[in-house]
């Protein structure tokens, strides 16, 4: 998506560590008018999927997953992290790895909210080592409802999580693939 | 909102421990369309206030802030509960009591997402003892900037928040007023 790539190079900085702060549109600020073009844009790759769903993953996945939501007429299903969840029989849970901050998380999503009949199309703002990502892919398939593809707004293609979830068989669609980034020389899209 | 109060009352429950459990239209799954027409309704209320920005906390705040954005045609901006910023002078920083979870946060946002020019309509799901509308306004005023009220979708109107926050002077507009509630009779409305 060319907009958000134009986006990313304008408004996004690198920052020591691997870090692409995006924290004036994605995730701190939300540019609302562009995360609807961005939802515009996974509602015009999905749109023949039969969507019923939309999953994402709190805190940055929600807003953008609402706005895309409108174009598709489904609701949004946000998991939670919680990093000592009691065990219960009404929950679906799954493990993901921090990378930025270093720690493990259940992540957990009420059962009611999660059907069999249900086509789920999973949102996120960031794709990098995928263990966000493969965790709500864990919860989808627990419930027995279908994982119609992921929606990724950034994805870091120079690490290995996309590539190991498209050799997974799922459908992966980033809107802007980051081939690499350096506080030098900045940001290069694949 | 007769509208919302009919929502409560139709997928609304309470549970033990003075808990309203709308875990199926606002703080777990999201209803996109209905969040729309509280968006608007928030909109019609603060329509001539001049709002630059949306304020909100993560997570449950930021699915209606993000929709009813889209109406005022500007941004949102939500704040960070963190248990243990580092000082930082890019931060403002607030203190929030969290009556549900037992915990205290500091509430941060960056400073470049509020400036003096900015009115600012502050957005929450929930209003009871009112400590995170507290540090939300506060937030805002650290940075000089206009509070011009806050759009609340459920306020618990028999604890204090509300009416202390009112009676410092600010404008809060709760779409749905719960006057009682309990496990036996249910939710009634101011």
């Amino acid at each position: 998506m060319k907009a958000l790539e134009e986006k990313i190079l304008t408004c996004g900085t690198v920052a020591e560590g691997n870090v692409l702060k995006v924290n004036s549109f994605l995730n701190h600020q939300l540019d609302v008018a562009f995360l609807c073009e961005v939802g515009k844009e996974f509602y015009r790759l999905f749109k023949d999927d039969g969507v019923t769903k939309i999953l994402t993953i709190e805190a940055s996945g929600i807003g953008v997953s609402c706005l895309t939501a409108q174009y598709f007429g489904c609701n949004v299903v946000f998991a939670k992290k919680s990093k000592s969840s009691n065990i219960s029989n009404d929950l679906y849970k799954a493990k993901s790895f921090s990378y930025t901050h270093g720690t493990e998380n259940d992540v957990i999503v009420s059962k009611v909210f999660l059907n069999p009949g249900d086509r789920v199309l999973i949102i996120d703002d960031f794709l990098a080592h995928g263990s966000a990502l493969a965790a709500l892919i864990d919860l989808v398939e627990q419930a027995g409802a279908t994982v119609v593809g992921a929606g990724i707004v950034i994805e870091k293609a120079y690490q290995q999580g996309g590539e190991e979830i498209r050799a997974r068989g799922y459908r992966v669609e980033s809107l802007a693939r980051i081939a690499s980034m350096s506080v030098e020389e900045g940001v290069r899209f694949v």
